[in-house]
């Protein structure tokens, strides 16, 4: 593990025990760890804090804490998306999920919790009274990305209407939160967020893409979590959209895209290389790319 | 109704309006409206109103987003309480639950997408700027009173251990929710929240009583919700601990402990008496109270 996902495991840590404590109910305590470690590649929080780094990194609590509350609302998105009443998904990052180890209860109360502990968390950062406008900022910027009528909550509830707006759908369900991620970021460190919302968006396309490719060729085994969803569920995909060579040259072209999106600013260079290096990983093992 | 409760709706209406819009999805719009009108008694987001007044009320935008969060987090637990994991309660508030209503996905989200904007409209009060030690304070509270270790979540949580700390689950499941009403309502108004704690706790014990008096003995039409579920479901009860005359005592005794509480403040007066009214409330109808 790199100095950036060491970095991250321990705030993540850090968090969870403000959250939890001796006078939590002992399951809801091992759920919430269960919930957030080991947890996937953490992309959404190094892409926060490599845009807050690459802006002159001036306020590191506030961009920890904003790094910190994208990763738990996304636990807490994968924990009810893994539901019975949604995918009834037996396991997640290869081993039983939430609901599964715990029940449908404490699987419901993690991610409420968790959704909870990522805005306090913000709240608490020392920036609170050090940068407040930047801290209201990134609050809204996070809440933009998980609520209504934009963000996860959202684009989950798009897949209850008969008739989906797939643009918006696949915007708020994937898209909205790393375009809160970068945006937090570059709030964090004081910067105009807009110029950073083209970025979160590919990156955010591009994983939706990456995880259509992967629901329709992985191995279950390989990937900790089950494939074929898509087509058993008659989910719009990318792969059932454009065929597989189709969705590889989307992946390919998102990201490019998102490279080519990043505005000039101090470390313009090492974010290049951060998004590159994240973006290689979209790539399912033995895919073979385009000449492109 | 009174002035006090038309403020109230007319400020969670336009929050609601904040939190939806044309590109949310049409049946989660519809759902968040559907939870949180018509309300109940909106006696938190009222008692938050109160101490604020009580104490000069400095700010008064976020004393009405503290109240408005208050109340959308209120409404998003009986939301979950209600999903067939927990109570499977087919009413609320004399009509369909949710779920029953718009199915068990979208009573997820619409919880899901109230919490999320509880905060996010504390977030977006002008007091961001104006007050923004007030606003982290408030933040800081309301997360308290909902989240682990010890809000609503931790409370529901209880009720998932086979060894249950009956104190601890009370303080979270119903207390920790009007200890954050009376706090924040301080904590937007400046002043020190320490002495608001245990009107708080009192009030929301004298619920809690009330709560487990009406489900042993109302009648399910008149209240709009099912009883008799504590002892179905083999949950601790004033009723089954003191019985009914027990509970009456306890009941009368928790108003009297939450009106003595209250600090001296420049409008005490006014919020004994908006206190007692609130409190006359918690008596079912027909319920002949103790000589005391």
């Amino acid at each position: 593990m790199d100095q950036s996902v060491l970095n991250c495991e321990h705030a993540l840590g850090m968090a969870l025990r403000e959250a939890t404590g001796p006078e939590c109910p002992p399951m809801l305590t091992t759920a919430l760890d269960y919930a957030v470690f080991p947890g996937g590649a953490r992309v959404r929080p190094q892409l926060c804090l490599a845009v807050a780094l690459a802006n002159g990194n001036g306020d590191p609590l506030l961009a920890s804490a904003a790094a910190v509350a994208v990763e738990f609302l996304h636990c807490a998105s994968l924990v009810h998306d893994d539901l019975p009443c949604f995918d009834d998904a037996t396991t997640r990052r290869g081993k039983a999920s939430l609901h599964a180890t715990f029940g449908e209860r404490i699987a419901v109360l993690t991610g409420d919790a968790l959704i909870v502990a990522a805005f306090q968390h913000i709240a608490h950062s020392t920036s609170a009274l050090k940068n407040p406008e930047r801290m209201a900022s990134v609050l809204g910027i996070i809440g933009a990305g998980v609520g209504a009528p934009m963000g996860i909550c959202a684009g989950q509830a798009w897949e209850c209407e008969s008739r989906v707006d797939l643009s918006l759908y696949h915007r708020a369900k994937t898209g909205a939160l790393f375009v809160a991620a970068t945006c937090a970021g570059a709030a964090a460190a004081g910067v105009p967020t807009a110029g950073w919302v083209a970025l979160g968006e590919s990156v955010g396309e591009a994983y939706q893409v990456a995880d259509d490719i992967q629901d329709a060729v992985a191995d279950p085994e390989s990937i900790g979590k089950p494939t074929g969803i898509d087509v058993a569920l008659n989910r719009p995909s990318a792969v059932r959209e454009l065929g597989l060579d189709g969705a590889i040259k989307r992946l390919e072209s998102c990201i490019t895209k998102g490279l080519d999106s990043i505005p000039h600013c101090p470390g313009r260079g090492q974010l290049l290389s951060v998004v590159q290096k994240q973006s290689n990983r979209f790539f399912p093992k033995g895919i073979k790319r385009s000449a492109a």
